[in-house]
């Protein structure tokens, strides 16, 4: 796409809504058997609690709704958090959320793969043995369209998740209704009872407090991708910040309606789930046979005819479909944020430029890799994965809300000075409480999330962040250190040209590319011409000697002595003592290089050529020329204009948003 | 070591004997074991046979001795088979006796260091369960000490020989004495039955014929090695050839007194050894818990007074170490061959010369990692990876037997000629008619070996040698097209200028290494010069013009469009339409670079750099001018005559013969 096309592709309400919200949407899918899980932990005694945590859920979430709609107001550049926290809370806190955020769009991929593959197998059990393999299919192929640079049309995220909305929302309505008028639905779990784990058993006072906190922990995966948002204001129709408001208060109170709907579903209809099927006492098989479907596959087959109803299938279907979708999400918002990161210069500088495809192909590539090792190792397990998510999201929230804060108490501090205005004073005044309530109550629960997830996994998304956050500080710490060592104080005193060039040319034997390498050396004119050559074995030297005068050549040959059978060490020496002659010299070195056609050949030539090369470049003074013969096996392969102008730009190497430096 | 002092090494045959004999010699440790494991397939209804096979070996280890002597004395150059094969049968023969060489040199190493393990775990069987782990821990040792570059000192390899060589003798010596006086000694297994596998019971014709092949083709592997001195000769001291002879001959004599008499020992004591322990009968325990002691072991425990005396722990020690020294010169063989091979260009000529430390570097490693990965994947079992041994050894045998004739032959066709001394005729003849029964023998050999261990996973074997053929000729076609390509005809055409230079300096930033590059252009006087940069961003462009101006350079700017965000095809088009222009012309592109002092802070810079110059170079008509700009961080870490001399030696890349290219 030409830099012009790229600014016309604005999006509309309805298709943003199903391109931002796929991701925070899909979480629906676990957030509430989560929930479950860790209160079945108890065995069924707890499950009544269900209700309060998900209000819960539902309140906190909520208010991050409200509180987002600030921001994208106050931020319309879509930076969203990271520019919200650079900005008002300084680098080093804007460089904590980049560093969460990288590992919660790792953890998205991870979780969302996983979660997929849990409902498909929800609808196909016989798939259950292949559950890591698919969620290794299903990242690769994530990669592989990303790679090829498909960009998600919001046609394609519009049908799947209007289709997921719908069809949950209709299962939700049409089991509730059930329920009033007395035929409740009843999950296949129903009559299965759970025998508690040892220590989970007729809790009270803390230790009950600690379950439902990890319940409640658990149950705020169903907040993940709300900031999506904010981060794509730029991309709605104008009014960007209006639009991109409405659409996020649309997604928070569909999330909402379908987060408690499913949860209340799932407590009607008696869905008992558990982390290990053979704590299920009724199971008619073994347990070691017996495949637990998902909650939402559960709550399908119960409201919509069992689970060979087709209404069943489309409901896995969709649920699919729209986890997948929210891992493409990742694949999107990692590299763009790595872009972002890079123009900050925390990243290197490749990574900058949008239309770049090799700078994203390295973000998608990083974020597969690691995601599919993260799922072999956890062996595609949502439950175990759940572990390392949201802190990273939890922190970002709690950062963003506390920037936000002390963006509208400057905002007030301005006010001060200029302004009477009560109307405009007051609405600053709510917009911070706003802010401020939502820091508090997210950064309660960044504490709640960490104190019960750490030993679980959580440490390992810590640890990467911290890691990330080292390394970024590291990389913009260099790049600072060389603009400052480069910058041009006296643009004249660089400009001043050397005195005199030496140029000499360096010969191993004498075929066509060290003839050319002597014919371009004299085109220079240069003030003084040689030709140099490392005896390495005396015969061959000398042998060289004597083809060189019956070539009748006219420039001195000089044989350097190499008693340790060196090649490098000789020619360096000798340019460094030509400098220490006369400094104000510049040393021309022409190599004759041979150019071939595929990549092996590289390891049958110019092997030494490139390391000369490397420690010439060490050496002040010193220009190094390469002068290359193109073989024939190079042009048919190699010709850089020969191919198909796709295949050359999917070619191109990363650049730094300038050329090349 | 300077190449003077290379010359002045040569050897004195009781220090020549451990060098070159320690690989022949280990093989006394394993292959009377390999045969009896063969036999006891039956039970112990077949050990009878023995001693028939054990002379057969014998007397072809005579043969092959007396075959090398004569290429002893007819090639004193050193190439050994490879030499003689390809002078006398052409270079694709010779090429086949090099890829089984090599081959074999990769299973000494995994053999030699499975055989020393075993006979470690013999003395001290609490290490059983570490196998695998000690094996590859000697690998990696073995590659640490080559690659250190200790050479090996005659002495340090005559000790444990010569201890090894006594220590055997004399226990041979001492269990037949005492067989004769009538107190034979008994082996710990002598109580043991053997419970044949249900195949191999009361075997007759055929079948038994095919297993005393079998059981003979192990015991070929007491012929491995027996070549080294023939690749050895130009270490000798003066007269190399006869010296070299006789060293043969005693080497010969001593290998075939030690096998028969361990073979006689083993028998005589009766040792029961068994592939599978738990066929073995009369154990005390249970057969999982059982370590079988190699056959060395069984003997020197029974002549020298038990598994806890002094003799026995002696004799144990010194097999291993001859068994490492054996490994040991696999390290130094291999690599060599792989110069020789290069000088050849079969292989990158970065392996051809001596000096160079890198070079055997990359065969050392190459070879212990394929080394170690055999001693991985069969578990470090010697009856396991001597199937793949041999073949190549006998592949040699036969071929360069075959030479031989052949160079007799023509020997006679000279003497025909110019020549009438019956007595020297007389001396071609016999020798032509020990070469020929050699050729003969071993190749019969070589068929049953073939035969017997093709399916039992010498399949492998032959298979990587065919691989290697086919890549040594493939790498030899290449240069040979490569040097007709470049040779140069006439002198005087290669060496006329370009009538014009355009220099073109490449920028991206306005910082001090654009400036030098601008500087360094001027000094050139080229006949056009002109600044070229990329507009990726167009404000950046033209923040980049305007600053152009303010610093007052004066050379035209020339600002490419770029509207794909291209950097490297503007560019490259950019020179190839001055080129179309006036195709006369050189284009000489000057790009400023920064030198880095660390590896990863490449990553940060000159990634565009490095992908626009090798584009660059694809492109007739044009030299590329690297200007670097050493970065502070550069001249402390990478200052090439800053290190110690050693160090920097190390770092000396592959280089071809005479100096780059």
């Amino acid at each position: 796409m030409r830099s012009e096309e790229l600014r016309e592709t604005l999006l509309p309400k309805r298709l943003a809504l199903p391109i931002f919200a796929s991701d925070p949407l899909s979480s629906v899918a676990y957030a509430t058997q989560e929930i479950l899980l860790v209160l079945t932990l108890g065995g069924l005694a707890y499950l009544h609690l269900t209700g309060w945590i998900a209000a819960a859920v539902a309140v906190l979430l909520a208010v991050v709704v409200l509180s987002y709609r600030q921001v994208v107001g106050a931020y319309p550049s879509g930076g969203g958090s990271f520019e919200v926290v650079t900005t008002n809370l300084g680098p080093s806190a804007g460089l904590v959320v980049a560093a969460s955020l990288l590992v919660d769009y790792v953890m998205t991929v991870a979780v969302s793969v996983a979660s997929g593959v849990d409902n498909i197998i929800s609808a196909l059990p016989g798939l259950a043995p292949y559950r890591v393999l698919l969620a290794l299919v299903f990242v690769a192929l994530l990669a592989a369209v990303n790679l090829r640079g498909v960009r998600e049309s919001g046609r394609a995220f519009a049908a799947p998740t209007y289709l997921f909305i719908g069809g949950i929302l209709i299962t939700v309505a049409t089991g509730l209704l059930r329920y009033a008028f007395g035929t409740a639905p009843r999950a296949e779990s129903a009559a299965f009872g759970i025998t508690p784990t040892p220590g989970d058993a007729q809790l009270a006072g803390l230790a009950l407090l600690m379950l439902v906190l990890r319940a409640f922990s658990q149950g705020c995966t169903a907040l993940t991708g709300v900031e999506a948002i904010s981060n794509g204001v730029p991309a709605f129709r104008r009014p960007k910040s209006r639009n991109a408001a409405t659409t996020l208060a649309v997604m928070g109170g569909t999330a909402i309606a379908m987060f408690v709907g499913v949860t209340a579903l799932a407590l009607v209809s008696e869905v008992h789930i558990t982390q290990d099927p053979c704590r299920l006492t009724g199971l008619p098989g073994s347990c070691g046979s017996y495949t637990q479907r998902t909650v939402i596959a559960q709550i399908a087959a119960a409201v919509l005819g069992g689970e060979h109803s087709i209404g069943f299938y489309f409901i896995q279907t969709v649920t699919a479909l729209i986890l997948v979708l929210a891992a493409n999400t990742a694949f999107n918002g990692f590299p763009l944020l790595g872009s972002i990161l890079a123009q900050h210069r925390y990243l290197p500088h490749q990574l900058h430029n949008r239309g770049d495809r090799l700078a994203f192909s390295n973000g998608i590539l990083a974020l597969a890799l690691v995601a599919a090792l993260l799922l072999y190792a956890y062996q595609a397990q949502v439950n175990q994965l759940i572990h390392l998510y949201i802190l990273g999201v939890f922190t970002s929230f709690t950062l963003s809300q506390l920037g936000m804060v002390r963006h509208w108490n400057r905002q007030l501090r301005a006010a001060e000075g200029s302004l009477t205005d009560r109307e405009g004073r007051r609405r600053i005044h709510l917009a911070r409480a706003v802010n401020g309530t939502g820091a508090v109550i997210t950064g309660l629960v960044l504490l709640i999330v960490l104190a019960t997830k750490f030993l679980e996994g959580a440490w390992l998304a810590v640890l990467a962040a911290i890691v990330l956050w080292v390394t970024m500080r590291g990389i913009r710490r260099h790049y600072d250190a060389v603009s400052e060592e480069l910058a041009v104080t006296d643009p004249r005193a660089e400009l001043v040209p050397p005195s005199r060039v030496i140029a000499m040319v360096l010969v191993s034997s004498l075929l066509k590319p060290t003839l050319r390498a002597v014919a371009y050396a004299h085109a220079f004119h240069p003030d003084r011409l040689e030709a140099l050559t490392v005896a390495v074995d005396r015969e061959e030297a000398a042998q060289l000697r004597d083809q060189w005068e019956e070539f009748g050549i006219d420039v001195p040959l000089t044989v350097l002595d190499s008693p340790y059978r060196e090649v490098t060490r000789p020619i360096i020496e000798r340019v460094r003592s030509e400098r220490r002659d006369s400094p104000r010299d510049v040393v021309a070195v022409f190599i004759p290089e041979y150019v071939v056609g595929h990549w092996w050949e590289n390891v049958l030539h110019n092997q030494s050529a490139l390391w000369l090369k490397s420690r010439l470049l060490f050496t002040p003074g010193v220009m190094v020329i390469s002068v290359p013969w193109q073989l024939s096996s190079s042009s048919a392969a190699n010709h850089p204009l020969a191919r198909a102008p796709g295949s050359v730009r999917r070619g191109e190497p990363p650049h730094s948003g300038p050329p090349p430096s």
